[in-house]
């Protein structure tokens, strides 16, 4: 068998790295939760026609699965399967399937693993894992939700070890109004060019929207309405300034300074109205958002989405949605190396062993501290306790346990860090709480 | 685009139903946690030369993944991957592959979906959750962990609301020493015989084995050993009682001896000897386990597992484990429809609003209730009272909110089921304990 190696685009944590990857989860699941969404988790695949044809580089992206043991022709190309590439699409197929079963509006988070053939680079992987939070309704989509997602991932941001952090909004009829006032028609083509702004610079953009057929002028203005951004609503002003009129325009901004309005007032300083803002993918049709880590802005947005009004459809019923991504493989790709966890398990007490015939009763000693939720094991082997102490030592875990013996007296435990040693019981000690859990720090 | 349906085989959960299979997926987390385990995640994928060959049927039932924009010839077979089919064996490899990084012995747990192309019926699916537990040691694992880990398992079980159970332990060195000594080679061939006792009966075994090659003896002496069965060491002497000796059965009958006495001693009535449990996989050298439900034996197992000495190796060095697998959906399957949720959102507390205007004022009550851990939302519309009410009463929401206002004096909480309703203030007020989070029952 060839010899072990990662796999390019497979990333993986050590124990130690997983710990603050659950912190993470931990943190963003609690505070869903706290808003009131519902967990769901989708199947991995989906028929591969629902999942092509959602934006210009998707579908050679996707991965399709089949049995080693089917022929090539056993299945064909319709009934194919593939591994979902978001959580929005899989999301939106769940409701039209569930539709008699859901409750309307309806709230829900989606923390899974997500795949797509890209080339890896830095901070893109080929399986990651997004956090998700949508709210769908049935035929009409209160626009008040378009302010309340940006608001949730605020707090959870709040209370994660990321550092500052900006909501970047924009709304895609502001663009699509702006450029068919100005005579643009291939929208979607000029949007997705615009998108790169910040990777490719106003220069190539120009360059490729020219070639796309905009004449320079166009492309100039087109550049000028992507560069307005304003942490509050004078940004209608400013795009006002551009002396263009279309009834989409006056309809986007109008929505766009509600969502700004409502997030200055219930979380200052974060959110902003950033007009070169498109998203890639299709489906959406109004609000979008990103987010930049601030200090990293070229490492692009690590928490994304939009509102989608016609994605999940059955043909006679619309579910129109909002939703908003975290990409917390990316986030954690980027701050990893600034983050340490206290120790690289859950345990905080080692039960030492004198002998191994006291295992038994190590054993029950461990079981006491549990029924109180203290995470404990029992020492590998009934080393000199030199060697079980370093054996903690080695793991970062706090504590470690004496049973009572013939020689030693009765039970009791020692703080390896101090050097700290006391009598304890078993039934009633407790460890200070900030070393009950593995801690994350920065 | 073809009508959205369920695939056979990728089952998925209704909103209510996926907050009973958090509750058991947090129940066995934290269970898991409490014994000292260190979660980690493994990529979905692995090179399918790490995969094929670890038992029967498992082959054909690989999941390969091939890029859609990929030609079919841009990978070879060597280079393919597939999705993994448990986590064992991504768990050695990923143990081998960090071996320098990681402190031995090691204890992991993973809580993650498997794929498997097989015919879907009851309780099998192709996307499943496994809840797996590992240790595993450099060189040389001691013994005491395979009497640890059921110990594990039944402690989990005791705090869900799956009824009484019953884990099977065998040691693969019984029957493959009492097989050498009555003449039986093919050893392989017919633990995986005498492994369907439970689904095909004794006369199909008999029939199986004899046409692998045993002689009608042979076959009645392997179903004699198979049909022994102990809630304690007496099976030592049952076996001992059919006459045969093998060096292999020695060793096989003092390690399984070893194991039920201190699963009797610390779970007393759970772990018994049942010497017809084999395993399908070929990597498990020593002890192994299976689970049945009391009263649906013919299901089969929902938790097994074993120890593997020779899975993990680099060709120098040797990663002996020992592991046990919850296989959560499978289990859910069979006991979902005896449980509920007392609610399908974690919402706690439904703000109502009197119009509106008054939307700001009831994200201020919504946010400070969360600030003290209530899970909270704010109506999407402001209906008449009695439609809200309806709204929650939907959900089974207990508590609606109704923000101060000039008609109706200061904030009021009314719990919708008994109809009371009481002045609160939404910087104090607080639920009762079994209210806040969604509760499951039997």
């Amino acid at each position: 068998m060839s010899k072990v190696r990662p796999i390019s685009g497979f990333p993986e944590w050590l124990p130690g790295e997983r710990i603050i990857e659950q912190h993470f989860e931990d943190v963003i699941r609690q505070t869903f939760e706290l808003h009131g969404f519902a967990s769901i988790q989708t199947r991995a695949v989906e028929p591969i026609e629902r999942l092509s044809s959602q934006g210009e580089d998707t579908d050679k992206e996707i991965y399709a699965i089949s049995r080693l043991g089917a022929g090539p022709e056993a299945t064909s190309r319709d009934a194919r399967l593939g591994l979902h590439f978001d959580l929005t699409v899989p999301f939106a197929r769940y409701v039209l399937e569930n539709a008699g079963k859901l409750t309307f509006p309806f709230r829900r988070y989606q923390i899974q693993p997500v795949w797509r053939g890209e080339r890896p680079q830095e901070g893109r992987y080929r399986e990651f894992t997004q956090c998700d939070i949508d709210i769908v309704d049935v035929g009409e989509l209160a626009p008040h939700y378009e302010a309340e997602l940006p608001l949730v991932v605020a707090d959870a941001f709040s209370k994660l070890p990321i550092g500052p952090f900006r909501i970047q909004v924009n709304n895609r009829k502001i663009p699509q109004g702006f450029y068919l006032g100005i005579g643009l028609t291939e929208v979607q083509t000029m949007l997705r060019i615009v998108d790169k702004l910040d990777k490719i610079g106003p220069d190539a953009v120009r360059a490729l929207m020219v070639a796309a057929g905009a004449t320079a002028e166009q492309a100039a203005a087109a550049l000028s309405l992507a560069r307005i951004s304003a942490p509050d609503e004078s940004f209608v002003e400013q795009v006002q300034a551009l002396g263009m009129e279309h009834p989409m325009l006056t309809e986007g901004l109008t929505e766009l300074a509600a969502v700004i309005r409502v997030g200055a007032e219930h979380a200052p300083g974060v959110m902003v109205a950033d007009l070169k803002v498109a998203r890639g993918l299709d489906y959406y049709t109004g609000t979008v958002y990103e987010t930049q880590l601030i200090g990293y802005e070229s490492y692009g947005s690590i928490c994304s989405g939009g509102r989608y009004d016609a994605l999940a459809s059955d043909g006679k019923t619309t579910y129109p949605g909002v939703g908003i991504s975290i990409g917390l493989s990316r986030l954690l790709a980027k701050i990893m190396p600034a983050l340490s966890a206290s120790r690289s398990t859950p345990t905080c007490v080692l039960v030492a062993l004198a002998d191994e015939s006291g295992r038994a009763q190590g054993m029950a000693v461990a079981a006491a501290l549990r029924q109180r939720d203290i995470p404990s094991e029992v020492a590998p082997v009934a080393a000199k306790f030199g060697k079980q102490i370093m054996f903690a030592q080695r793991r970062g875990i706090p504590f470690v346990w004496f049973p009572a013996s013939d020689d030693q007296g009765g039970d009791s435990v020692k703080d390896i860090r101090s050097g700290e040693q006391a009598a304890a019981d078993a039934s009633s000690w407790t460890p200070p709480a900030a070393d009950l859990r593995p801690r994350v720090m920065a």
